[in-house]
């Protein structure tokens, strides 16, 4: 009997925790995801130096009691999960682990010399944000279109790895010491900061002949952006065309979602009630 | 006989102030987009110290000659319109108040320490401008293809967000107070001017793992710009199709150019001269 | 009979000097392209500060050379074209022009305080390069695509200033003199440097509010850089497609163009000898 | 007999060395990538002044066993070639003797006030990065879209080639040596600094009328980005569509997807399920 409400009140718990398809469920997700976004900003604020300095006592309270909440949370999500191993080594269980568990490291782990260490462990928690990834449902279209893309893109990104490689190399030679081109990686940073377009400038030829070189790379690199956009263009174009509604008869694709007859073969658009000219014609 | 005549004037006036499609109407417009440029150019010479030190007199009456324009257009407006409630407060409406209100409010709140205040509250007539987009006709197929494209951009823009918050993290870890990485938001603020390849240089990772990060996110940056033009392209290219051939028969718009069939209304598309065997052979 | 001699002698002089469909007029087009090109590289090797110092002899006599060649060029374009007025006040005619003035301007108006000028006369110069662009016959589908999408991208760009007018006035007001914001114009010559993601970093926001606004102004340029993309894309694929041929018999294009056969109605591609065999069932 | 099987040696030798479609000639492949990487690696930490201080010994005895493996992989490759001159002349032939040479040119060429030049040459064995591009096999869209758009990418180049050189000699008749613009070559190089959004800011226009051009050329170049993105876009999508389907007879490509007949050999488009009602009405 007992076991019995034991498996219905876990049953009432996983409808509220997991799904999003119910009102207890939605409004679930939208108070966790408030919660979230406060202890991401608690975080953001504790490393605000003036900030730190005035409210320490609060962000700190306020973190233990966003730590308390993701605990018993974590702790639901597992109880209420039908396979609860599953969840625990799944993605998200992962992060829900990641999101509590710096908190009670430094309860531990402490004293002077290792605050710093603690802190970073501390600002893990940040990743509390990949959370917010699970309330995007949009996102499908997009990722299809980027998977099927990324076999081209590697390849366009090891180009550009070899490309800025030997320019790299090149300007170390080219330039030296003096305009802060200081070692072959150093100059690779500065290849791609210039080859991507971003130049910040820091480090920057000073001679002609590298300035020469730069000039080719900059017009290389604002060529070869076409590059991916192109092969995403033309894969977003594919995924938007294979989620449109095909033809019952000549499998052609119905456009616009609101045509009442295929552009291809003319006949009407499938609907059980619709008479079919062609076909009686026969 | 009186409210006659008043009826008369006031559709003429309406004809004048809201209506572009008459001589009179176009002539208006025209000199009202001059006198926006003007006081908005007044503005701009108001705010460079050296002009305002010598003509600071001219500016201000210039500034009163174009407030009084823009109030006697303001009430013409109210008195002309069949329904003066909906046009206040239309986008428009409003728009037209706040470039008015800000000369007046200075005459109220004066005194020296409120001047700084005061400026802010004069520099909004600086939206005027925005009645320059009462103008532009044009930009139908453009807004069309970005509506429709909002709820992809949104995705990808939240993305972005996510990755800038936890680099941006990473990097304060990394780098520290010394190379300018002053506090969380301040990283995730370099984060995005590195990820849109603005570059500003006022702050640049120095370490060899902050710069191998920050080549990482460069390249990202370099590569995902390929994602909302990818979006826009396949979009743009929907909207111009969709509003290309029409129909004979039912008016719809024929997709693709190619299509023997209208995808509306189902008869075979007009082409007098091509010969037509298929409704031949019937 | 001399001037019939002399019409032959002009049409020869015009084969020569305006067609390049004829061997002669070629390598007259050839030899004029890299005169063209050393006499601009002349202009740039004087304003190098330490070549002037030492070389400016050999300069000066080589410019001088360039000039009297293209003087002689430029008589003997008046001389065999068919209507020398018309080709005098053509685009061409008066860029030929003003690549020979500025140096014979130099031996009217001299003097040491007139040097400044004179230099920016000679620098003038350099516009002979724009002569380079007769040389080049393979723009059409791009200059195509850019005429029939100039009407969107003028919306867009007017779209684009109206924003970088309203964002940079707010960084004026809020940013002040101090991060060097010190005026309207050059508040929004900063909102333009960062939309358009270049970055100089002169200038770049301090205060927390104007640095959320710089991030939103960029992740807003990063984002709309896709709409001129996307509409030079459609425009251009539109154009390549109108490039292609069409079928006889349904007006479809006809892809790829070694096809035999219509993609759509599947007649035989137009061919005088080849059989039409649904023409013949009717 | 001995003839005979240095002949079976060869062609073993071969099918390790230069197929990579068996088991032996694959892991060959992958342990010669891992050898170039570390030895690049290598080049790269004896550029930074602190480890070439105290690794020097190690670094060095790494590089001649690298020297030492990529001269038997150069020699075993002559060796095994069906035709050894045709393979030395070769691309990958000429990189693979490049990637030896610097060396042991570095025993010949020594002496103190040489070490720079003889460091230009070690670090030019970094090219041997280029042998990486062997192990790439999915660029084949890619290069076949970009080959066909070369000629399109060629006139834009030039264009902005043109447009920058002409800006380049007005900002440096505007803003002067004071600003950094000391030379054109130098304006020329700002120019495309700015045309192509990187930005360094090293030298960045300080008056009104020169700031007013930057900006200028930062909307045509924030614009023109859309000409090569457009042109890539058009040919990946034609090069994506002809790698399609395929002529259930012909073997061809079927274009465009909702095509009805084959292009090629104008049979109608195999699909069993499908009604075909037309062929059925002859």
């Amino acid at each position: 009997m007992k076991a019995r409400k034991d498996e219905e009140l876990r049953r009432k718990i996983y409808t509220v925790v997991f799904r999003s398809d119910t009102p207890a469920g939605r409004l679930f997700d939208l108070i966790l995801l408030w919660l979230i976004l406060f202890s991401i900003l608690s975080v953001f604020l504790e490393s605000v130096a003036s900030i730190r300095q005035n409210y320490l006592v609060y962000i700190r309270t306020a973190e233990w009691f966003f730590t308390a909440i993701f605990t018993i949370e974590y702790l639901l999500r597992i109880y209420s999960s039908p396979k609860p191993l599953r969840y625990v080594f799944s993605f998200y269980g992962l992060i829900d682990l990641i999101a509590v568990l710096p908190a009670y490291l430094t309860l531990f782990i402490s004293g002077g010399q290792y605050l710093v260490v603690v802190r970073a462990f501390r600002l893990l928690r940040v990743f509390r944000i990949l959370k917010l990834s699970r309330f995007l449902y949009e996102g499908n279209i997009l990722t299809s279109a980027l998977k099927s893309s990324m076999h081209k893109i590697t390849v366009f990104i090891m180009s550009v790895i070899t490309l800025v490689t030997i320019i790299g190399t090149l300007m170390y030679i080219i330039e030296g010491d003096e305009s802060g081109f200081t070692s072959i990686p150093v100059s690779i940073y500065w290849a791609i900061v210039t080859i991507t377009t971003v130049g910040y400038g820091d480090i920057s030829p000073q001679t002609p002949v590298g300035q020469l070189l730069a000039s080719i790379l900059m017009i290389i690199g604002y060529g070869i952006i076409a590059v991916p956009t192109g092969i995403v263009s033309v894969e977003m174009a594919r995924a938007t065309d294979e989620a449109k509604e095909k033809c019952r008869f000549c499998r052609g694709p119905i456009h616009p979602r609101t045509a009442r007859f295929c552009a291809n073969c003319g006949k009407e658009r499938a609907s059980a009630d619709a008479p079919q000219p062609l076909e009686q014609a026969d």
